[in-house]
């Protein structure tokens, strides 16, 4: 009888952050495409645009003009979807009704002034500001709120309204479901191991056959349960709960993975990758955290070109997410790439 | 001090079936939009497409041709995510990388010969056909698979390969995410309320502000938590666990509720309104299924117009749904339409 090869047979694989399971379809690869295309636009966006409401010294809807700033520049979303004074919702005695009030604020990351280049274009100190930004805006919000969610919506694939290279920050009152999950599955896995999961992950990965970018202080990877076609996760190799609490040297090395990784996404298929990623680290409250671990996600949606994306839908939305390659094959095409971004290569 | 109206303040409302949670920003809607738009094309396509696979008599990419059907046809699908025969996987140990195999079929539904009409566009008979053969394929592939997931992605915005209306069928012998989640809540409701939870919010539902579609045997609401602008429950007036049970005057009532459902769906923006939709119904296995309520979703993307849809990012993926208008509102506006398809109204 045949022998399972992971490579070939449909199999299922356990997200030990979530405890969902993603379906493996790896013999699915071949299939033909007749279904929506991505628009792919490969020319680089000037430096400045007079339309662009993030750009320096423009005026944005509500009438307010941005600085002329150099670096990041933060301000509140003028259309936030959390509010900091909702009043209190009746209390949700009932199991089928329930609700809570939300509260909380969000604010705009603009990366750097310049409107036409994306991480993986910006130097190295431009990413290390960034960073530092990211640090910055956790350790405030987390002051007054208990979740501090870091992101970026990358490309219009990511439903980002504006190609200004910019990312965002959502801070609430409460924890939100992802949060609420990776809370569980960590804590359970501490009580059973004593070692931080993903400290775990780290380890075991080193070196191996999903490793995409590797510095001293800093790991990308293609998860053994990635559910995205070339989704990656953004491991510490130390033990560190939140962004904060990162020192110079691990800042220096986390701009250089962010580079690097973005660079390879962008090199796979010669285009801007979209991609949303964002921070997870400890929640800003007093309980006990020893079982969290900072990391990233990345989630980008191509699959075989800048213009064919894997869509999340029916069998996905109603039952598991599925994949059509392995984790492993995603991983090998990343790290046989060029490090560095293919307009910056001589 | 200001009241809580749900209306115009943030909050999160609890989803029973999945004991997730959804961020409602009800006063973001006024934002403004510059991201993607998707394509709207609304010229009906001809009856019979010559190059598409799916019309009856032509030939598909593995070189079988298709019969001259008149009703609903359905094959294997040619490129199935799910293997029948693939090989045990080896027994997973480690928690961080655990694996399991994977074993179903998959199948094509072609709703009727017609190219050109989608479900609201079908007499009542033709629907009524598309409803028995759901029923049919669950009974048959529940005699062999534990969990038979009907589903319909439409439109290219849902991943749909190929305009002529058709939907799928896939079966497996594990129990998705998904269906693992609403398993476990309607088992805990029913333990603790000793009714089905989902016939309890039919009950509750009937007549009220969330109403959208209602028949003797039929109610489609948009849930108290949806996730999605103008997501829809389909859910039967009386309790029943599997497609396959269902009696002749519910399944005349299922295919009317199903075409009105979708012609006011079309009418919402006068387009062809995409959405990926499926049925949940008990697992077919020796357990007790008494908590199991038969339903039907429907998840569509769009938001405020044909082109532009809501994007699941960013927030979304790392944090938790969010929402831009109240499921009231949603439902107001779909139950103000007329009932009958703009293409068929005099
Ligand atoms: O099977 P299709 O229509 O080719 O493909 C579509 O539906 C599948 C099942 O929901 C998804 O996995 C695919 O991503 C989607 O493009
Ligand atoms: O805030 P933006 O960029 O206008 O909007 C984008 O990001 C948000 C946060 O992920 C999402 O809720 C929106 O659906 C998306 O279009």
């Amino acid at each position: 009888s045949v022998a399972f090869d992971p490579a070939e047979h449909s199999h299922r694989r356990r997200n030990p952050l979530t405890g969902q399971w993603v379906l493996v379809s790896p013999h699915r690869a071949k299939r033909p495409w007749q279904g929506a295309q991505e628009a792919a636009d490969e020319r680089r966006a000037p430096a400045h645009d007079p339309g662009c409401y993030l750009c320096a010294g423009n005026t944005r809807v509500t009438g307010e003009r941005n600085p002329d700033y150099r670096g990041p520049f933060v301000f509140t979303n003028d259309f936030a979807a959390l509010m900091a004074d909702a009043p209190d919702a009746p209390e949700a005695a009932d199991p089928l009704f329930s609700t809570q009030v939300a509260r909380g604020t969000s604010r705009v990351i603009c990366f750097s002034p310049d409107h036409g280049r994306t991480l993986p274009e910006l130097s190295s100190a431009e990413v290390r500001a960034v960073v530092d930004t990211w640090c910055a805006q956790s350790a405030e919000l987390g002051q007054r709120w208990r979740w501090v969610q870091v992101f970026e919506n990358k490309g219009a694939a990511m439903g980002c309204s504006n190609p200004h290279p910019h990312g965002q920050v959502w801070a609430c009152d409460f924890l939100p479901n992802e949060a609420a999950t990776e809370d569980r599955e960590q804590r359970a896995y501490r009580a059973a191991h004593g070692r931080p999961l993903l400290l775990d992950v780290a380890q075991r990965e080193a070196g191996g056959e999903r490793v995409v970018v590797s510095n001293p202080h800093w790991l990308a990877i293609v998860p053994y349960w990635a559910t995205w076609p070339f989704e990656t996760l953004l491991l510490p190799r130390f033990e560190v709960q939140r962004l904060p609490a990162l020192t110079d040297p691990q800042r220096d090395d986390l701009a250089a993975a962010v580079r690097e990784l973005t660079a390879r996404y962008d090199n796979l298929f010669g285009c801007s990758f979209p991609y949303s990623m964002g921070w997870h680290g400890a929640p800003f409250d007093a309980g006990d955290h020893a079982h969290w671990q900072l990391h990233a996600h990345f989630y980008p949606p191509l699959l075989r070109s800048a213009t064919v994306r894997k869509f999340m839908v029916g069998f996905e939305m109603l039952a598991e997410a599925q994949r059509d390659l392995t984790p492993e094959q995603a991983a090998a095409r990343l790290r046989a790439l060029p490090a560095t971004h293919y307009r910056e290569q001589a």
